[in-house]
């Protein structure tokens, strides 16, 4: 287990822009900020989605694509540094109005309305680097 | 993209009553302790609930019931001003022992067992107002 | 409604490992920093888990075992004093990659990778005692 210190750093409640993209979105927020770690939550809808599956066995992602509009019933995610520069990991909930769910990886999502409440935690950096366990890019020491 | 900065309020872990509504609890908490604005999170079960899908073309909410026990597998909010009163804005996924999932907009619900974390998040005002856009209530300037 | 003002404690970031038990290793956490009470959300992956739906009839949880990888699409938690010690309660929601989610209370799940957000609540303790309206241990006082 990596177990990483933290202190609270600056707090925002924002709300993002209708049409543009949401991991994009919060990227720009963390790097206009300057915020090397954190952690977020968000709700609101989308027009449309990308989820990812990591296949465990082959190591790849397969991504499902949700073309229609739905809400976010949950996202929560953090921010850490990947190469150098902060990186968003988000995982979300996602639901149409006819009883039908999605949940996963979100890779990317055109916003319809959200809100996000973003924690900087501040601290030693925290770095993903590749895991030769797993094949994802995890917080970790560079060799 | 509308940011605001906040500072870290008051925190509270909160045990819900069996057989409330789960909105108007958390509302009842916010207005009790005069909190304006701030980010909340819930796990627990319902006995039944309102889950509302906007329509983003329409400009209207559509409601499924859910009439049975569920689980509340995540809930995410928060809270803001609406008409000059803290105005709580949820989204949940709830579960059953089926295998059957719901996900959406928490418009009500009757609480079985909650379990809430609340942090205020104070500084400037943060308001609802109509945008035209999206045809919701979402934070922003008043005209 | 039981609440319980906190402040706001010790903070982390934290990379589960690989092969070990979810809630079992955010436990081994929270008791070696000496946690007693405090709020938790992760994102990650499973090879397996067991969730738990409660018969609010009948007071008895029925566990349905998820025997595939799954992404943790959300997880949300908290911790707090059971028996003297701390004890996690966490709810979750979990997908394959072909559109099929599963959402409760986490028994258990191993850990492909997971990353989790712990933030302690601390303040008086948070004690978890047998309720008889719902016949589980929530949070209230001992008799």
């Amino acid at each position: 287990m990596l177990i990483r210190d933290c202190s609270q750093g600056q707090s925002f409640l924002a709300r993002l822009d209708s049409g543009a993209e949401i991991i994009g979105q919060i990227t720009d927020l963390a790097r206009e900020r300057q915020i090397e770690s954190g952690t977020f939550s968000a709700i609101g809808a989308l027009t449309r989605a990308d989820l990812g599956y990591y296949d465990q066995a082959a190591h790849v992602y397969h991504v499902t694509p949700v073309d229609e509009p739905v809400e976010i019933a949950a996202c929560l995610g953090n921010i850490s540094l990947l190469e150098g520069r902060p990186f968003v990991h988000a995982h979300a909930v996602l639901a149409n109005g006819r009883g039908r769910s999605w949940a996963g990886h979100l890779v990317r999502g055109t916003i319809f309305a959200a809100e996000v409440y973003l924690q900087e935690l501040s601290g030693l950096p925290l770095k993903r680097v590749p895991d030769s366990i797993t094949g994802l890019k995890l917080w970790g020491e560079e060799r």
